[in-house]
Parts: C-alpha cells; sequence; structure tokens
C-alpha cells in the first residue's frame, strides 16, 4: 500500500503532472490523453510499479497471462514440463493457465477458443494425437496470439519448436538391447499420428538394420499413450508363435503396461524378455526390476519453449526465422534390460 | 454456421425486429436499447445458442469459466479430481482453467489475484499445506467470486465443502492392521496444519484406543506429502530401538516412499512390515507388493464440488445454509498387509 503511493507521487514529480492525472491514466480513464497513458505507464514499468493488472493489460493489450494445452496433466512427463512452464512464467511476470486436451481435438479446439476470447498473450502446446488438423492454433497464431510447440510438434505450422532427440533416444535403446544379445526386439509404439511416434519408430528400424537384424512388421504394434495399451500389446506380443526377447516400449505409461503384463504372464525381466521404456525416472525406479529408460529433460523443455514464447510475445517483430530446438536425451540403463550377453 | 444464420432468422422473426438488430445485439451494440438487449439474449439461451462468448459474458456479467486450484496436479488424487471437475463442467457449457499452487501460500494467491482481475465465475480449491491463512478466498467471495473447498477444507470460511471420512478411512485402515496381528503400528502423517492430516490422525488414534493398544509418539511422524518425506520417515522409525510392525501411510505420495524405504531397507511386506496407505489403486497394483489402501472416490468429489459450484454461480441468492458432503471412502486389502495373523 504504501509503495503505491510513493511510486505515484514519484511517477507525478518526474513527468510534472498532478498525482490524480496519474492515477488517472493507470486507471485508463478516457479523461487523459493516449500520449500521457503511455508515458506513466511506460515510467511505472521502468519503476517495476505494476498497480493494476487490469488496467495495465488494457493499455499494453496484455495479459501477462500464457496459455499452456498437454493432453494429460497425470502424465509425469507433462507435469514436470507444466513446472518448468511456470518456473519461466513465473519468472517474468506472467500467470500460467493450464489446460488438457485428453488426447481429443474437440476439447483441444475448445480450450482453443477459450484462449483466444479471454484474450491470453500466447500459448505452449504439446499437441493431442487426434489432432492431425492444427488449423485452431494456425488461427491463434493469425489473430496475434503466437503458439510455440514442446514434445510433440507439427510440420503443419511455422513456429519455434522444442523437441528431443527421438530418432536418437530409440536408436540407442534398440542398440542396447542388441548388445545385450537380445534378436527378437519388439516395439509397442504410440498413436500413428503423432509426429514422436514416426521419429521413435524410425529409430529403432535403423538400429536394427546397422546391425544386420531383420525388421519384422508384426513386431511393432502401436498402442494408445496409456497403461492399458502396453497391457494389451504386450498380451498380443507374447501369444506370437516366435516371442520377442526383449520390448521396446514408446512412453511411460505405455512401458508401465507392458511391465504389468510381463509379471502377470509370469516372465522374468530382464532374463525372459528385456524391457526399456521412456519413462520417467522417480517412476521407474519404483517398479520391480526398476526399468531401464531413455530419460527427456521435460522441465527444460518446458522452459525452453517458454522463453521462446515470452519472447515471440514481448518482440514487437515476427521473428526472420522460427526456431527447432533438440534437445538431448539420455538412457539410463536399470535391471530390467541388464540382460547377461549370450 | 448454418445453425448461426438460422437462429438469428428464428430469433428475429419471434421478436419480430430485424437480423441485423439481433446481430448487433448479440454484438453487445451501443445503438441497441438494453432492453432489446436482454429480450434477445434471453431468447438466444433458449434456443440453445450461443453466439460470441465475449458478447454473452459480457451481457451476463459471466464468463462460463471456472477455476481450479490444486496442490500438485501431477499427484494423481488430483488430477483425477481435475478430471471430475473437468467432466461438471464441460456439460455444463462452463470452461476449466487449472492453477497448482506446489504447497506454496504465495502461488495460491498469486492464482486468486489472477482469477479476480481476469473474472472467473467460481473456483474449486483444495487449499494448500501451507495456507492457514485463507484471506485470499474470503476475499474472493467477497468479491461475489463463489469458491467451493474439496479434500482439503477449512474452517475459516463458510462455504460448501466436499471432503471424504478421513476418520473413518483412518480407523478402518487401522482396525484391519491389528487384525492382522499387528501390534507396532507407526504412522507416516501428513504436515500438521492440512485439516485431513488431523481427522486421520484421529482415526488412527481411536482406533488403537479401541483395542487397547498403547499410543506412542515416536510412532507418529508428520511428513510433506512427497516420496521423500514418507522415505525419510520410514528412515527414521525403523532406526528406533523398538520398531514398528506396520506401518500406515497418510497419502499416496508418502506410501510410496515408505514402500521405497522398506525395500532399500531390505525388509519383506507384510511379514517384517506390513504396509496400509491412501492411494491409488491404479498405482499401488504396480508396485510390488501391491499396496494396501484406502481409495477415495476422487473423482466423484471433483464433480461433486464443481456441482455445488454451479449452484452458486447459477443461483441469484447467496444459499440459506452451506453444505459439506462427507463421502465414503474404502479399503482394498492388498498383499503388502496381507499377514497371517499370529
Amino acid at each position: 500500500m504504501k509503495k503505491t503511493s510513493i511510486t505515484i507521487k514519484e511517477i507525478a514529480r518526474q513527468l510534472d503532472i498532478s498525482k490524480s492525472t496519474v492515477s488517472r491514466a493507470l486507471r485508463d480513464s478516457s479523461e487523459i490523453s493516449e500520449e500521457t497513458k503511455n508515458k506513466v505507464i511506460d515510467l511505472a514499468e521502468k519503476l517495476n510499479y505494476y498497480p493494476n493488472p487490469i488496467a495495465i493489460s488494457l493499455l499494453k493489450n496484455r495479459t501477462q497471462t500464457i496459455g499452456v494445452i498437454v493432453p494429460d496433466i497425470a502424465n509425469r512427463f507433462y507435469s514436470s514440463a507444466i513446472g518448468g512452464v511456470e518456473d519461466i512464467a513465473y519468472s517474468r511476470g506472467y500467470h500460467t493457465m493450464i489446460y488438457q486436451s485428453h488426447e481429443q481435438l474437440e476439447r483441444e479446439r475448445s480450450a482453443s477458443r477459450h484462449i483466444a476470447s479471454r484474450r491470453v498473450d500466447g500459448l505452449v502446446v504439446a499437441i493431442s494425437s487426434q489432432s492431425e488438423n492444427i488449423d485452431h492454433f494456425v488461427s491463434l497464431q493469425e489473430q496475434g496470439i503466437p503458439v510455440v510447440f514442446f514434445d510433440r510438434v507439427s510440420d503443419a505450422m511455422q513456429t519455434h519448436k522444442v523437441r528431443i532427440d527421438d530418432y536418437k533416444g530409440a536408436f540407442e535403446a534398440t542398440e542396447h538391447l542388441i548388445k545385450r544379445g537380445c534378436k527378437r526386439i519388439a516395439h509397442v509404439a504410440g498413436p500413428k499420428t503423432v509426429s514422436i511416434t514416426r521419429f521413435r519408430l524410425e529409430g529403432y528400424k535403423d538400429a536394427l538394420r546397422k546391425y544386420n537384424i531383420d525388421f519384422k512388421e508384426e513386431w511393432v504394434l502401436h498402442s494408445e499413450i496409456n497403461q492399458a495399451g502396453g497391457t494389451e500389446r504386450t498380451y498380443q506380443l507374447m501369444a506370437l508363435r516366435e516371442r520377442p526377447d526383449a520390448i521396446f516400449g514408446a512412453s511411460d505409461r505405455i512401458t508401465m503396461g507392458i511391465h504389468w503384463a510381463l509379471r502377470q504372464l509370469g516372465y522374468r525381466m530382464p532374463d525372459d524378455v528385456a524391457v526399456v521404456g521412456f519413462c520417467d525416472v522417480a517412476m521407474s525406479s519404483l517398479l520391480d526390476p526398476p526399468v531401464s529408460s531413455v530419460t527427456q529433460p521435460s522441465f527444460e523443455m518446458g522452459q525452453q519453449a517458454t522463453s521462446l514464447l515470452l519472447d515471440l510475445i514481448e518482440s514487437k517483430n515476427t521473428p526472420a526465422e522460427y526456431e527447432t530446438r533438440v534437445l538431448p536425451s539420455n538412457l539410463v540403463i536399470n535391471k530390467s534390460s541388464m540382460r547377461v550377453s549370450k
């Protein structure tokens, strides 16, 4: 309270106007000229004085709020990434509003409409697996609300993107299984529509190719990003006449399902079946046996996507070129794949 | 698109005014009288026609948006409750904005300020463990933004509240351990400030009392609601000269920490130490051994809190009396506590 009156006094002194003019300018009163309002706002900003967020955002035409849309907040990869988004947003004076799409295009569109109508300054998104069409994000961008993608990206829109090197992560995981003596390596992949599914599948295939191991169509099954999907695909794989001796899971939920199914079916990991997933480390250490996993810098991905977004929001011009940042993943080896090489 | 013009035509016909008047009324044009605007809006609502959410919300002074604040979206109890919030909100035509407090009073206050300035219609909250003072919620309520509490509630504010019967859940969990022959039952409780901590501690104590088992101060340790807290408290408990033969964990994160620590320390569950927690069923079945747990109807809690909130928003009057709903919990017994009674 005290700070307020001191700052208004100071602004009035420096601009040589009355305190009431300053107050009215900050309240966006129509009695005050645009010119004076701008001077007052600029000085208030310089003095780190943010009196009334509505007044400021009306004047600057900004809300100091960003939105983030992810498929599923309960997925630890996304909740950790949201932590990174909030970290940067908070430190730069922005609020964060979180939406989840539940992997449904319609929910994503509804959130986009809401964001447009509430005049959020910008948006960080991991695209839903149903969203082959992303016109709703293109439309936000056209309305001047910048959108930055992370994790799940799309070629259908020019903007900043932050993803991990899915190809390399999958290549290394598969190579590790090959070096541990696995010869029949199956892959439970994500939905076909998702960008990361394709990158990971390519990495898996190329690792097999490098070591002259035949790629078999029936050892690659696509699954929804959830535990039930991983479980069902594992039943299907282990029912094959020629059973896999290793399974590589494309997400943490899928890998939890693989792990659960193998235990239900009575297989030992890694001796009967070696397992590597894309996992959360905290999660994988709770399982018995702990799961080897390609870990992703989720918090950092959220941070970087948000920095790029805030730069777009705060800059006056469209950037000459949009950037795609590819962050490295890291293979953490645990008991589930520590097979004694034969 | 087609529906729009048909509805505008229909409104114009029924009110015997021009289509352009209808459009302008819906756009809140100053050329149209308040009386006409209200007639048009009322009829549009009757015809289930929502043209432009901004126009409608300006006219009705509503945003058709509710906020939800939880301590941690990654906690499955809260992510499931948010699912229930979204379910009801979506079906009644409201958007949901999600905030997390990270158990910090300052974050909760910041979210409350944001909610006030963005004119959200109402708020569903599980209070942060740091928030002994909840003036920020009282202030929202005074500004006409109703607030409903779920899970973690407070006596410091008169409003609708939805919680589970924490006392009974804890009593039953403790009684189950006693009946399984456990004599030295420890309790890793949550932070002292949180309402549910007190209810659960009372249930634990009363069960001991009923079976004439001495309550020992050193067997009750308070912990942050996270895995690390559960782990550290377990180290502390198992280091006691007189070790517990059972541990009752007050939350799923804490119980995951207890489980992990016991395995690290080489104890067998349930033979050396029996374990019961407040857990998510999907989670506890992944652990080895699976954990017995007091399960909570989290989705339903989110649904009920939201129904109560939307009723407050849509009713013209303050209710004569606020309601506290207490939902039942359910004890699911798994291997971690299936000790052969001695």
